[in-house]
């Protein structure tokens, strides 16, 4: 897997997917409640989801967050207790913590500007105008005083990305709000560092034994939902 | 398409995708500047997409969200100025404004508990643990102070799976953050409504115009946003 320059020109002409199959894995997807503590994710399989998390879209490509990937069952037993004593943390394949920044400063619209012009071999004096907007909304203007929810946000876009692209691949998945992320943030080692634990997403198989797998899924009527003008 | 009850237990063997076309797909993806303003998603396209809306997870699966659907071009030309003018929102094929709940009563939990209940065909009574759990975390606990956040976060989610089965149906997005929610809802006849303008998702065909569409895709290296523990 080429995980260097992502390129758009030089990817080949999109492979369509037929909807009702993408429907079929939308419906085939639920938030586990009782994990295969057996089954692992391939390796493979696994690269692909890092590479999926990789690709999310976030608020101007700014990619305020980091992934946090635990498989060591220790550190996983030790976050069970403040995660509610959900089984899901300790016995689905890989835990995933989502981090976002705590914060959006001048040095890291820079970053991004340096690290754009190098991968698209071009001066970054020309991307001035795109710094000049990030500037004028994330560290001065209305966002600036929102930056924790901003980021959040982000975060859960890339969540949104792995439970469909998850589903997609076979891989079952549960969505974790609760725990303490100030906990997390203590056993993780996150206190005095740039990021902080947002929302968590357990990966892995269901168990045979799961009585949720067969639940009719809950959803609103489409009419209640969506609404058109 | 059936709109109805969605089974789990009724899904057929999920057919598995390749990660590469998945890969692909989201390589494929990246925020259009330039729609082609002539050109519609098919009806039936945009059913599946409007499916992949309402089967977005949420959590505890309360669905605190509404999706606009704007096809009126002089409703979006009023939009567009309080969207700092930007072409998407009126040369898209479909304008989806995502919409947040303000705020979780008691009566969100009970309308939650007797749709579940009439769904699986069970007693309502047989749900009071998954009311308690949600009323102690919603309405009570330390959640209860944060409902526009968590809401939005639950928003972001929903947009997250959209880019991710459009790109797989080869339909092309731009997420919006660059407008205002108070002239939003305003435009839209929100302000007295439980619901509020929280993100937008321009939907339609980039134009062959976009220079964009061909720019390397800038993410930072794996190992600097995944790390194993």
């Amino acid at each position: 897997m080429q995980m260097g320059v992502r390129r758009s020109s030089l990817v080949a002409p999109l492979q369509l997917m037929d909807p009702a199959a993408l429907l079929q894995a939308l419906q085939w997807r639920y938030a586990v409640k009782v994990f295969d503590a057996e089954r692992t994710i391939p390796a493979e399989t696994w690269a692909a989801l890092e590479e999926v998390l990789v690709l999310s879209p976030s608020s101007y490509g700014l990619q305020p967050w980091k992934f946090l990937v635990l498989t060591t069952p220790e550190l996983r037993a030790e976050l069970r207790p403040v995660s509610w004593d959900q089984s899901q943390v300790t016995d689905c394949s890989h835990l995933v913590v989502f981090l976002r920044q705590r914060k959006v400063s001048e040095g890291h619209l820079q970053r991004l500007l340096a690290h754009t012009a190098g991968v698209r071999e071009i001066l970054a004096e020309s991307l001035s105008g795109y710094g000049e907007l990030m500037r004028k909304d994330l560290i001065h203007g209305p966002r600036s005083q929102m930056i924790a929810t901003w980021a959040s946000n982000q975060v859960y876009i890339a969540l949104g990305n792995l439970l469909t692209s998850a589903a997609l691949l076979g891989v079952d998945t549960c969505p974790i709000e609760g725990f303490s992320p100030a906990d997390y943030d203590r056993i993780l080692g996150l206190e005095d560092t740039l990021y902080q634990s947002t929302v968590v997403c357990a990966c892995g198989y269901r168990s045979a034994e799961d009585r949720y797998a067969t639940l009719a899924k809950v959803r609103y009527h489409n009419h209640e939902l969506i609404e058109h003008r």
